[in-house]
């Protein structure tokens, strides 16, 4: 049910220290990410190929980790160099290593096959850790739901005056602007436009506008499940629509939506603003971010609830489902085009 | 599995409040019961007809619920009129609302088709809200168990001496008086007389009899699970069987077992009584019912634990099973005929 | 997918009081242990025929139990002698009873048919009651595991040096020395011989060997699960290969694990010596053996959370496998004979 030829976000890079482990699962798939003496990320099944103890419960020896069930030890690439109790190491003593890219703060994960693991793939996040840019490290939230109804929920901003009225929120009528929803090969791209409305309390707090704003959220959200969203404000009638945007309050938001099973996910996500620089004001930004998101985590754990309770219930498409029925849509084509794939190999 | 064309109680009327909402499973149907501008209770399912986020987290206007995931706003009847970000509003675009009826302090809910929702058919329980009987409000027990354990033990009271040896009890002759089962076409009637035995210690301490007493117990037991029992006592031999009751302690107890899903169960009680007025004392009997039925919690919940480890354990019929074998039958014949129907709409 | 011909140890002796009950539940039949009027020990299925109460609810008389739902009553061979009820009463009215030995401070049932049930299979565990050998009683752990990783676990030593390197341990030598392994009819039979080690810590706080050792583990591993093991140490060189014994520290330890559902596990265990007789001594010998005991729970438990992540995981089989793959190619063996004779008698 999850593609795996994509990049997932499986962590924050200061999340893995120097020497020692962090246990992560990814679509089902228990991790163990670890540095090797020179610092490079190393992420390992957690599962010893020996009786599946977890490497995680081992020792690191150098650039090895030894498992402390048997004593099997693995070199950085995963393949077993030591069996205590036997000279012959079998071919198949190894553990599953998996392609990773660590790059502007985050570690991103390849699923499927190494061969086709291409990191050209991985959107631009480069605001983490751009200096023109300012932002708070470390946003995550843990989710009792599969993905999906996370990537529902944030393709369609409608919901910000229902779920957000005192954060995110602003006026009702911003649920009535209209989006603008393109596909593309491997993402969705929407375009919304409210103009000439009150800038929204947690805006302003940071910048006082003076009067009435246009406010753009672009964004594309990407395979399996990224969100790279250009958001912001600028005074109304300043020319903003045609890519002016004098005196504006801009985002670049980054947030990642990473399935641990199918019924839980991870969300990794900051954002990084071009008009505060100051730390406290930052955190501020930040914290009102997470108060929002929690509003979003409640709403849609409240909505797993109902749904679990009649697995056949029908969803009633409206017109504001365009992007994230596309995007379900690429979603499953992927998906069965791995599955084929598979069952040609097989 | 439960049947649908049949009156559920669902709460205690002052469970519903006059602005909000009183959320509320039964047989696996969430529901969300709240009161239009003229007290009128209203049950929708609680899940929007768009993405099933609960309407309980919603918001109250009026007549009306406004859905907070996207601004889907319904009327009293459970019609979409206003969906923000468009103008057509499609005709599926509505939640089912649920025949109900609030009578007598408890509220009554039809879970099948509407058409065939018929008032008359709710048992007479005037009796919870009648001056001339006295019963403490409210009384309410959680199970974790199918309801028809329930409706099991509580067909059968030759449990009483053994279950309840110190509430309800008194001697385990009780449980040797032969019970008179008639099935009638959606109850199963149980009359019970112990002549010339001691009165049961909660009685007592109430209503100090001189000597032994003729106690009877006389029920329906009503489709879904409505127990409506005539029960009480009078001093022995002073023609109490022939229908005099004279001097006699008189109780008219009101049961309702509620499935909440297929392993969990609602049960509503009252026990008016006709003999002691007084707040305290009318309390101490509410309490010494609900210790009782704690008891009962207690052995049915073990019980269907024991079965839960063997889903295979063949139970062996007794006499006494007779109006729980009828009622079983009973509940099997409507669940048999509404799956036939079902299936000849379809 | 259990054996149920065999013996499995269900609890101490000490743990079923003269008078009340001991539940326990094995390869997922709850069982109620108690004592007759004359001490011996009765083990019933603990459910009522009737409708599954259970028995360890009910209240004992004298040699009989009375179900304390509708108060059936049985005798101690499980015959029900009394249903308040009604006079007849059915033959089928019994509960199961298990054919039981209380030997050596250890209860074993036999779960399986009684009339195959032969006493002799039990295995010999006296030095359990040996006054020439001294243990600390009650040694028991709970599983959240099958019962299989944890014979696993049993059946290979070369764990020590890496799960208890402070405890049981040594040094990583150990688990280089290969194991003998001979698989006879119900049993597994492992010999291991380390020359001229250091003694573990926890033998070498007990007694003070001078130099290296000699360290020697034989033991049986009967089915289902018991593990008679002939373990000690002796000064190296001194002829211990021989069967010589000179101021060697033996021990006789007595392990059984038993299943008490598909995914828990129940595990007893004591380590008579016949080096340290006292009592302080004694204790801190059971205390260093349970603190390894939960060494060992706990990488075992971590393994079977890493293998229910994915119930296709394929285990690596090594040289050091050979004892636990030959001890589940017997629980197969039997497994697939007991299912083969049901099929016959069907």
């Amino acid at each position: 049910m999850f593609i795996k030829n994509c990049w997932y976000v499986v962590a924050w890079s200061d999340e893995v220290p120097d020497h020692g482990f962090l246990t992560r699962t990814v679509i089902n798939m228990p991790l163990v990410l670890w540095r090797d003496s020179e610092g490079r990320i190393i992420a390992f099944e957690d599962r010893c190929c020996h009786r599946a103890a977890p490497l995680s419960m081992g020792r690191q020896e150098g650039d090895c980790i030894t498992c402390m069930y048997h004593g099997l030890k693995f070199d950085s690439t995963g393949s077993c160099i030591e069996i205590p109790s036997q000279t012959r190491i079998p071919p198949q003593a190894k553990v599953r290593s998996f392609p990773l890219v660590e790059q502007h703060k985050w570690i991103w994960v390849w699923m499927g096959d190494a061969e086709k693991a291409d990191p050209s793939m991985i959107p631009d996040t480069h605001w983490l850790d751009d200096p023109n840019w300012a932002s708070q490290d470390g946003g995550y939230i843990h989710y009792d739901v599969n993905y999906l109804l996370i990537t529902d929920n944030l393709l369609d901003f409608s919901h910000l005056p229902y779920v957000h009225p005192t954060t995110l929120g602003g006026s009702e009528d911003y649920a009535k602007k209209p989006a603008k929803v393109e596909r593309s090969d491997r993402a969705v791209k929407i375009t919304r436009w409210a103009l000439d409305i009150d800038p929204p309390p947690f805006v302003q707090k940071a910048k006082s506008f003076e009067g009435k704003v246009d406010r753009w959220n672009i964004y594309d959200f990407v395979l399996p499940g990224i969100l790279i969203m250009d958001s912001g404000m600028a005074p109304a009638n300043t020319g903003a629509t045609e890519g002016t945007r004098k005196d504006a309050a801009q985002f670049r938001g980054c947030q990642a939506i990473t399935p641990e099973t199918d019924n839980s996910t991870h969300y990794f996500y900051a954002h990084p603003n071009d008009f505060v620089f100051d730390k406290k004001t930052v955190a501020e930004i930040h914290k009102m971010i997470a108060v929002a998101f929690e509003e979003d985590r409640e709403i849609i754990t409240a909505q797993n609830r109902q749904l679990e309770l009649d697995p056949d219930f029908t969803m009633l498409p409206l017109a504001i489902d365009s992007a994230l029925s596309q995007f379900r849509w690429l979603v499953d084509k992927y998906v069965a085009e791995e599955r084929k794939e598979k069952s040609n190999v097989a």
